[in-house]
Protein backbone atom coordinates (compact mmCIF):
# COMPACT_ATOMS: atom_id res chain seq x y z
CA UNK A 1 0.00 0.00 0.00
CA UNK A 2 0.81 3.73 -0.66
CA UNK A 3 2.71 5.30 2.25
CA UNK A 4 2.42 8.66 3.14
CA UNK A 5 4.68 10.77 5.27
CA UNK A 6 3.53 13.92 6.80
CA UNK A 7 2.66 16.30 9.07
CA UNK A 8 -0.98 16.49 9.70
CA UNK A 9 -1.52 20.16 10.26
CA UNK A 10 1.07 20.83 7.02
CA UNK A 11 -0.71 22.33 3.83
CA UNK A 12 1.90 20.57 1.63
CA UNK A 13 1.44 17.23 3.45
CA UNK A 14 -2.60 17.52 2.53
CA UNK A 15 -2.02 17.91 -0.66
CA UNK A 16 -0.98 14.39 -1.01
CA UNK A 17 -3.40 12.88 0.94
CA UNK A 18 -6.11 14.79 -0.75
CA UNK A 19 -5.00 13.91 -4.62
CA UNK A 20 -5.04 10.20 -3.17
CA UNK A 21 -8.31 10.33 -1.75
CA UNK A 22 -9.39 12.12 -5.35
CA UNK A 23 -8.02 9.29 -7.43
CA UNK A 24 -8.81 6.36 -5.69
CA UNK A 25 -5.76 5.05 -4.33
CA UNK A 26 -5.59 3.46 -0.78
CA UNK A 27 -2.91 4.80 1.60
CA UNK A 28 -1.79 5.12 5.09
CA UNK A 29 -0.21 7.56 6.54
CA UNK A 30 2.98 8.22 8.51
CA UNK A 31 2.43 10.98 11.00
CA UNK A 32 6.16 12.73 10.54
CA UNK A 33 6.32 16.23 12.67
CA UNK A 34 9.38 18.34 12.07
CA UNK A 35 9.48 20.07 14.82
CA UNK A 36 9.93 17.05 17.13
CA UNK A 37 12.88 16.27 14.71
CA UNK A 38 10.84 13.30 13.02
CA UNK A 39 12.48 14.50 9.59
CA UNK A 40 16.18 14.21 10.70
CA UNK A 41 15.74 10.23 12.08
CA UNK A 42 17.97 8.30 10.19
CA UNK A 43 15.60 5.65 9.46
CA UNK A 44 13.70 8.79 7.48
CA UNK A 45 16.55 10.31 6.05
CA UNK A 46 16.56 6.66 4.00
CA UNK A 47 13.71 7.62 2.53
CA UNK A 48 13.94 11.15 1.88
CA UNK A 49 17.75 12.75 2.19
CA UNK A 50 16.30 16.06 2.22
CA UNK A 51 14.92 15.68 5.04
CA UNK A 52 11.36 16.68 4.70
CA UNK A 53 7.51 15.91 4.39
CA UNK A 54 5.55 15.23 2.74
CA UNK A 55 7.37 11.77 1.02
CA UNK A 56 5.12 9.39 -0.40
CA UNK A 57 6.66 6.04 -0.73
CA UNK A 58 4.75 3.87 -3.80
CA UNK A 59 4.71 0.28 -3.41
CA UNK A 60 8.13 -0.60 -5.32
CA UNK A 61 9.83 1.66 -3.30
CA UNK A 62 10.26 4.45 -5.29
CA UNK A 63 9.60 7.85 -3.09
CA UNK A 64 7.85 10.97 -4.65
CA UNK A 65 8.94 14.45 -3.01
CA UNK A 66 7.67 18.19 -3.59
CA UNK A 67 4.33 18.31 -3.20
CA UNK A 68 3.05 19.94 -6.24
CA UNK A 69 4.97 17.36 -7.78
CA UNK A 70 2.69 14.19 -5.64
CA UNK A 71 0.00 16.14 -7.15
CA UNK A 72 0.82 16.06 -10.76
CA UNK A 73 1.93 12.10 -10.59
CA UNK A 74 -1.50 11.43 -9.32
CA UNK A 75 -3.62 13.38 -11.55
CA UNK A 76 -2.37 12.52 -14.50
CA UNK A 77 -4.92 11.01 -16.82
CA UNK A 78 -7.59 12.21 -14.51
CA UNK A 79 -10.10 14.97 -14.80
CA UNK A 80 -7.51 17.02 -11.83
CA UNK A 81 -5.05 17.52 -14.60
CA UNK A 82 -5.98 18.85 -18.69
CA UNK A 83 -4.26 17.62 -21.14
CA UNK A 84 -0.54 19.00 -22.49
CA UNK A 85 -0.84 22.27 -24.54
CA UNK A 86 -1.94 25.85 -22.99
CA UNK A 87 -4.63 24.57 -20.73
CA UNK A 88 -2.13 22.81 -18.56
CA UNK A 89 0.32 25.15 -19.01
CA UNK A 90 -1.93 27.13 -16.92
CA UNK A 91 -2.58 24.89 -14.23
CA UNK A 92 1.38 25.00 -14.09
CA UNK A 93 1.51 28.50 -14.11
CA UNK A 94 -0.20 28.48 -10.97
CA UNK A 95 1.59 25.47 -9.33
CA UNK A 96 4.83 27.62 -9.27
CA UNK A 97 3.23 30.22 -8.14
CA UNK A 98 1.93 29.08 -5.25
CA UNK A 99 5.69 27.40 -4.28
CA UNK A 100 7.44 31.06 -5.16
CA UNK A 101 4.64 33.80 -3.89
CA UNK A 102 2.15 32.32 -2.19
CA UNK A 103 3.09 29.62 0.49
CA UNK A 104 6.65 31.31 1.69
CA UNK A 105 3.88 33.86 2.98
CA UNK A 106 0.90 32.68 3.59
CA UNK A 107 2.14 28.52 5.19
CA UNK A 108 4.78 31.15 7.36
CA UNK A 109 2.54 33.46 8.84
CA UNK A 110 0.23 30.78 9.66
CA UNK A 111 2.90 29.22 11.24
CA UNK A 112 4.44 32.40 13.08
CA UNK A 113 1.06 32.96 14.65
CA UNK A 114 -0.68 29.65 15.14
CA UNK A 115 1.79 26.61 15.51
CA UNK A 116 5.11 27.68 16.12
CA UNK A 117 3.57 30.78 17.83
CA UNK A 118 7.15 33.29 17.40
CA UNK A 119 5.11 35.56 15.08
CA UNK A 120 6.07 38.42 18.11
CA UNK A 121 9.90 37.46 18.31
CA UNK A 122 10.20 38.19 13.93
CA UNK A 123 7.89 41.50 13.30
CA UNK A 124 9.73 42.12 10.02
CA UNK A 125 9.58 38.37 8.85
CA UNK A 126 5.80 38.68 9.91
CA UNK A 127 5.47 42.05 8.16
CA UNK A 128 6.66 40.73 5.01
CA UNK A 129 4.61 37.96 4.99
CA UNK A 130 1.39 39.60 5.51
CA UNK A 131 2.46 41.85 2.84
CA UNK A 132 3.44 39.48 0.19
CA UNK A 133 0.39 37.19 1.48
CA UNK A 134 -2.26 39.57 0.74
CA UNK A 135 -0.29 40.26 -2.79
CA UNK A 136 -0.80 36.67 -3.40
CA UNK A 137 -4.62 36.66 -2.30
CA UNK A 138 -5.12 39.76 -4.76
CA UNK A 139 -3.70 38.06 -7.55
CA UNK A 140 -6.29 34.90 -6.76
CA UNK A 141 -9.22 37.20 -6.36
CA UNK A 142 -8.42 38.99 -9.84
CA UNK A 143 -9.35 35.94 -11.52
CA UNK A 144 -11.65 34.66 -8.66
CA UNK A 145 -13.92 37.41 -8.46
CA UNK A 146 -15.15 36.47 -12.17
CA UNK A 147 -14.49 32.66 -12.41
CA UNK A 148 -15.25 29.49 -10.18
CA UNK A 149 -11.85 28.19 -10.77
CA UNK A 150 -8.01 28.90 -11.58
CA UNK A 151 -8.12 28.02 -14.80
CA UNK A 152 -10.33 27.11 -17.33
CA UNK A 153 -10.26 23.80 -17.72
CA UNK A 154 -12.64 22.83 -13.74
CA UNK A 155 -11.35 22.43 -11.17
CA UNK A 156 -7.74 20.86 -11.36
CA UNK A 157 -4.41 20.26 -8.94
CA UNK A 158 -3.34 23.97 -9.37
CA UNK A 159 -6.67 24.52 -7.43
CA UNK A 160 -6.31 22.12 -4.77
CA UNK A 161 -2.56 23.24 -4.38
CA UNK A 162 -4.02 26.44 -3.80
CA UNK A 163 -6.65 26.08 -1.64
CA UNK A 164 -4.26 23.80 0.99
CA UNK A 165 -3.11 27.08 2.74
CA UNK A 166 -5.94 29.49 1.37
CA UNK A 167 -8.64 27.74 3.28
CA UNK A 168 -6.59 28.21 6.75
CA UNK A 169 -5.24 31.40 5.49
CA UNK A 170 -7.13 32.78 8.53
CA UNK A 171 -4.52 31.38 10.84
CA UNK A 172 -1.90 33.22 9.64
CA UNK A 173 -4.02 36.55 9.95
CA UNK A 174 -5.93 36.96 6.77
CA UNK A 175 -8.91 37.97 6.30
CA UNK A 176 -10.52 36.19 3.11
CA UNK A 177 -13.82 38.65 3.52
CA UNK A 178 -11.91 41.42 2.31
CA UNK A 179 -11.50 38.68 -1.03
CA UNK A 180 -14.88 37.58 -1.12
CA UNK A 181 -14.09 35.70 -5.36
CA UNK A 182 -11.73 33.71 -3.20
CA UNK A 183 -14.05 33.58 -0.14
CA UNK A 184 -16.35 32.01 -2.83
CA UNK A 185 -13.74 29.60 -4.33
CA UNK A 186 -13.00 27.98 -1.10
CA UNK A 187 -16.89 27.22 -0.16
CA UNK A 188 -17.14 26.10 -3.95
CA UNK A 189 -13.94 23.52 -3.52
CA UNK A 190 -14.99 22.30 0.06
CA UNK A 191 -18.00 21.53 -1.37
CA UNK A 192 -16.86 18.72 -4.45
CA UNK A 193 -17.13 15.17 -3.24
CA UNK A 194 -13.88 13.70 -1.52
CA UNK A 195 -12.45 17.22 -0.73
CA UNK A 196 -11.93 17.38 2.99
CA UNK A 197 -10.50 20.21 4.89
CA UNK A 198 -6.88 21.00 6.27
CA UNK A 199 -7.14 20.38 10.40
CA UNK A 200 -6.43 23.50 12.34
CA UNK A 201 -4.71 24.26 15.13
CA UNK A 202 -5.97 23.43 18.74
CA UNK A 203 -7.39 27.06 20.12
CA UNK B 1 6.63 35.85 -34.04
CA UNK B 2 6.59 34.91 -30.42
CA UNK B 3 7.96 37.98 -28.22
CA UNK B 4 9.86 37.22 -24.96
CA UNK B 5 9.68 40.23 -22.10
CA UNK B 6 12.67 39.62 -20.11
CA UNK B 7 16.04 40.82 -18.64
CA UNK B 8 19.14 39.55 -20.15
CA UNK B 9 20.98 39.30 -16.79
CA UNK B 10 17.81 37.10 -15.04
CA UNK B 11 18.60 33.44 -15.30
CA UNK B 12 14.45 32.86 -14.92
CA UNK B 13 14.30 34.77 -18.14
CA UNK B 14 16.83 32.69 -19.46
CA UNK B 15 15.19 29.59 -19.74
CA UNK B 16 12.34 31.54 -21.79
CA UNK B 17 15.30 32.26 -24.17
CA UNK B 18 17.13 28.59 -23.99
CA UNK B 19 13.88 26.48 -24.35
CA UNK B 20 12.98 28.63 -27.82
CA UNK B 21 16.18 28.19 -29.36
CA UNK B 22 16.35 24.05 -28.13
CA UNK B 23 13.26 23.51 -29.72
CA UNK B 24 13.35 25.69 -32.85
CA UNK B 25 11.24 28.82 -32.12
CA UNK B 26 11.74 32.13 -33.56
CA UNK B 27 11.53 34.70 -31.24
CA UNK B 28 12.00 38.54 -30.11
CA UNK B 29 13.30 39.39 -27.14
CA UNK B 30 12.05 42.55 -25.44
CA UNK B 31 14.47 44.10 -22.94
CA UNK B 32 11.85 44.77 -20.18
CA UNK B 33 13.80 45.71 -16.59
CA UNK B 34 12.72 45.81 -13.49
CA UNK B 35 15.32 47.69 -11.59
CA UNK B 36 14.14 50.77 -13.80
CA UNK B 37 10.38 50.31 -13.54
CA UNK B 38 9.81 48.78 -16.93
CA UNK B 39 7.67 45.49 -15.43
CA UNK B 40 5.41 48.72 -14.10
CA UNK B 41 4.13 50.31 -16.87
CA UNK B 42 0.63 49.97 -18.06
CA UNK B 43 1.87 48.66 -21.18
CA UNK B 44 3.84 45.78 -19.19
CA UNK B 45 1.17 45.34 -16.98
CA UNK B 46 -1.63 45.00 -19.53
CA UNK B 47 0.95 41.97 -20.65
CA UNK B 48 1.49 40.51 -17.33
CA UNK B 49 -0.75 42.05 -14.77
CA UNK B 50 1.71 40.36 -11.96
CA UNK B 51 4.24 42.64 -13.15
CA UNK B 52 6.77 39.77 -13.72
CA UNK B 53 9.24 39.07 -16.50
CA UNK B 54 9.29 36.59 -18.13
CA UNK B 55 6.37 36.61 -19.88
CA UNK B 56 6.14 34.84 -23.53
CA UNK B 57 3.80 36.12 -26.03
CA UNK B 58 2.66 33.83 -28.12
CA UNK B 59 1.70 34.41 -31.47
CA UNK B 60 -2.55 34.26 -30.72
CA UNK B 61 -1.92 36.72 -27.87
CA UNK B 62 -1.79 34.13 -25.17
CA UNK B 63 1.14 35.16 -22.92
CA UNK B 64 2.37 32.68 -20.54
CA UNK B 65 4.46 33.49 -17.42
CA UNK B 66 6.57 31.36 -14.31
CA UNK B 67 9.77 30.51 -15.93
CA UNK B 68 9.39 26.67 -15.48
CA UNK B 69 6.25 26.44 -16.77
CA UNK B 70 7.52 28.25 -19.97
CA UNK B 71 10.02 25.55 -19.73
CA UNK B 72 7.45 22.88 -19.81
CA UNK B 73 4.99 24.08 -22.46
CA UNK B 74 7.73 24.66 -25.33
CA UNK B 75 9.46 21.15 -23.60
CA UNK B 76 6.24 18.86 -24.09
CA UNK B 77 6.49 16.44 -27.16
CA UNK B 78 10.43 17.05 -26.77
CA UNK B 79 13.32 14.98 -25.61
CA UNK B 80 13.59 17.92 -23.01
CA UNK B 81 10.58 16.58 -21.74
CA UNK B 82 10.36 13.23 -20.82
CA UNK B 83 6.50 11.27 -21.01
CA UNK B 84 4.25 11.41 -18.14
CA UNK B 85 4.90 8.70 -15.64
CA UNK B 86 7.52 8.53 -12.56
CA UNK B 87 10.43 9.84 -15.10
CA UNK B 88 8.38 12.93 -15.79
CA UNK B 89 7.55 12.86 -12.06
CA UNK B 90 11.57 12.56 -11.16
CA UNK B 91 11.35 16.34 -13.76
CA UNK B 92 8.45 18.05 -11.79
CA UNK B 93 10.19 16.95 -8.20
CA UNK B 94 13.91 19.27 -9.85
CA UNK B 95 11.72 22.38 -10.93
CA UNK B 96 9.69 22.51 -8.02
CA UNK B 97 13.19 22.45 -5.70
CA UNK B 98 14.47 25.03 -8.09
CA UNK B 99 11.92 27.79 -7.18
CA UNK B 100 11.34 26.96 -3.45
CA UNK B 101 14.68 25.80 -2.27
CA UNK B 102 17.27 27.05 -4.63
CA UNK B 103 16.45 30.36 -6.27
CA UNK B 104 15.47 32.24 -3.57
CA UNK B 105 18.99 31.91 -2.33
CA UNK B 106 20.88 31.48 -4.55
CA UNK B 107 19.71 34.28 -7.14
CA UNK B 108 18.78 36.34 -4.86
CA UNK B 109 22.47 36.13 -3.52
CA UNK B 110 23.46 37.17 -6.86
CA UNK B 111 21.55 40.19 -7.32
CA UNK B 112 22.63 41.44 -3.64
CA UNK B 113 26.26 40.77 -4.59
CA UNK B 114 26.59 41.35 -8.02
CA UNK B 115 23.84 43.55 -9.57
CA UNK B 116 21.79 45.54 -6.59
CA UNK B 117 25.00 45.83 -4.86
CA UNK B 118 23.14 45.83 -1.55
CA UNK B 119 24.81 43.00 -0.12
CA UNK B 120 26.49 44.78 2.76
CA UNK B 121 22.73 46.53 4.10
CA UNK B 122 21.38 43.39 4.48
CA UNK B 123 24.00 40.45 6.43
CA UNK B 124 21.01 38.52 7.97
CA UNK B 125 19.67 38.63 4.33
CA UNK B 126 22.82 37.64 2.24
CA UNK B 127 23.86 35.23 5.74
CA UNK B 128 20.54 33.19 5.02
CA UNK B 129 21.00 33.07 1.48
CA UNK B 130 24.24 31.47 1.52
CA UNK B 131 23.32 28.98 4.07
CA UNK B 132 20.37 27.71 2.29
CA UNK B 133 21.81 28.24 -1.37
CA UNK B 134 24.83 25.73 0.28
CA UNK B 135 22.32 23.76 1.21
CA UNK B 136 20.45 23.16 -2.41
CA UNK B 137 23.84 22.92 -4.12
CA UNK B 138 24.89 19.95 -1.50
CA UNK B 139 21.34 18.07 -2.59
CA UNK B 140 22.31 18.38 -6.27
CA UNK B 141 25.96 17.48 -5.65
CA UNK B 142 24.46 14.15 -3.82
CA UNK B 143 22.60 13.27 -7.47
CA UNK B 144 25.85 14.79 -9.56
CA UNK B 145 28.25 13.05 -7.69
CA UNK B 146 27.66 10.02 -9.66
CA UNK B 147 25.17 11.25 -12.47
CA UNK B 148 25.50 13.01 -16.36
CA UNK B 149 22.21 14.76 -15.64
CA UNK B 150 19.60 15.24 -12.80
CA UNK B 151 17.46 12.58 -14.25
CA UNK B 152 17.60 9.27 -15.74
CA UNK B 153 15.84 10.63 -18.62
CA UNK B 154 18.37 12.13 -19.83
CA UNK B 155 18.99 16.16 -20.38
CA UNK B 156 16.01 17.48 -19.28
CA UNK B 157 13.98 20.99 -18.48
CA UNK B 158 15.02 20.07 -15.00
CA UNK B 159 18.39 20.91 -15.52
CA UNK B 160 17.87 23.83 -17.66
CA UNK B 161 16.00 24.78 -15.10
CA UNK B 162 18.65 24.33 -12.25
CA UNK B 163 21.68 25.51 -14.46
CA UNK B 164 20.29 29.12 -14.86
CA UNK B 165 21.66 30.17 -11.80
CA UNK B 166 24.02 27.33 -10.91
CA UNK B 167 26.31 28.50 -13.89
CA UNK B 168 26.49 31.90 -12.17
CA UNK B 169 26.40 31.06 -8.83
CA UNK B 170 29.82 32.26 -8.43
CA UNK B 171 28.86 36.03 -8.83
CA UNK B 172 26.47 34.88 -5.43
CA UNK B 173 29.96 33.78 -3.64
CA UNK B 174 29.24 30.57 -4.29
CA UNK B 175 32.47 28.22 -5.06
CA UNK B 176 31.47 25.57 -7.15
CA UNK B 177 34.88 23.83 -6.52
CA UNK B 178 33.40 22.89 -3.55
CA UNK B 179 30.49 20.49 -5.49
CA UNK B 180 32.88 19.09 -7.84
CA UNK B 181 29.64 16.77 -9.52
CA UNK B 182 27.87 20.27 -10.24
CA UNK B 183 30.68 22.00 -11.61
CA UNK B 184 31.39 19.18 -13.91
CA UNK B 185 27.71 18.76 -14.44
CA UNK B 186 27.54 22.63 -15.59
CA UNK B 187 30.34 22.22 -17.86
CA UNK B 188 28.77 18.99 -19.21
CA UNK B 189 25.37 21.02 -20.42
CA UNK B 190 27.09 24.55 -21.22
CA UNK B 191 28.57 22.05 -24.24
CA UNK B 192 25.46 21.04 -25.50
CA UNK B 193 24.87 21.96 -29.20
CA UNK B 194 22.31 25.12 -28.19
CA UNK B 195 23.07 26.05 -25.03
CA UNK B 196 24.27 28.77 -24.03
CA UNK B 197 25.58 31.03 -20.80
CA UNK B 198 23.68 33.76 -19.46
CA UNK B 199 25.03 36.88 -19.60
CA UNK B 200 27.05 38.26 -16.46
CA UNK B 201 27.81 41.30 -14.54
CA UNK B 202 30.38 43.84 -15.73
CA UNK B 203 33.05 44.07 -13.44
Amino acid sequence: MIAVYGMAVSGNCWKAAQILRLTGHAFRWVETDGNTGATRTPAFLAINPNGKVPAVVLEDGAVITESNAILLHFAEGTSWLPAPGLARTRVMEWLFFEQYSHEPYIAVARNLRSYARTAAQFPERMAQCMERGAQALALMERRLATHDWLTDAGPSVADLSLFAYTHVADEGGFDLAAYPGVAAWVARLAAVPGVEGLRRAAG
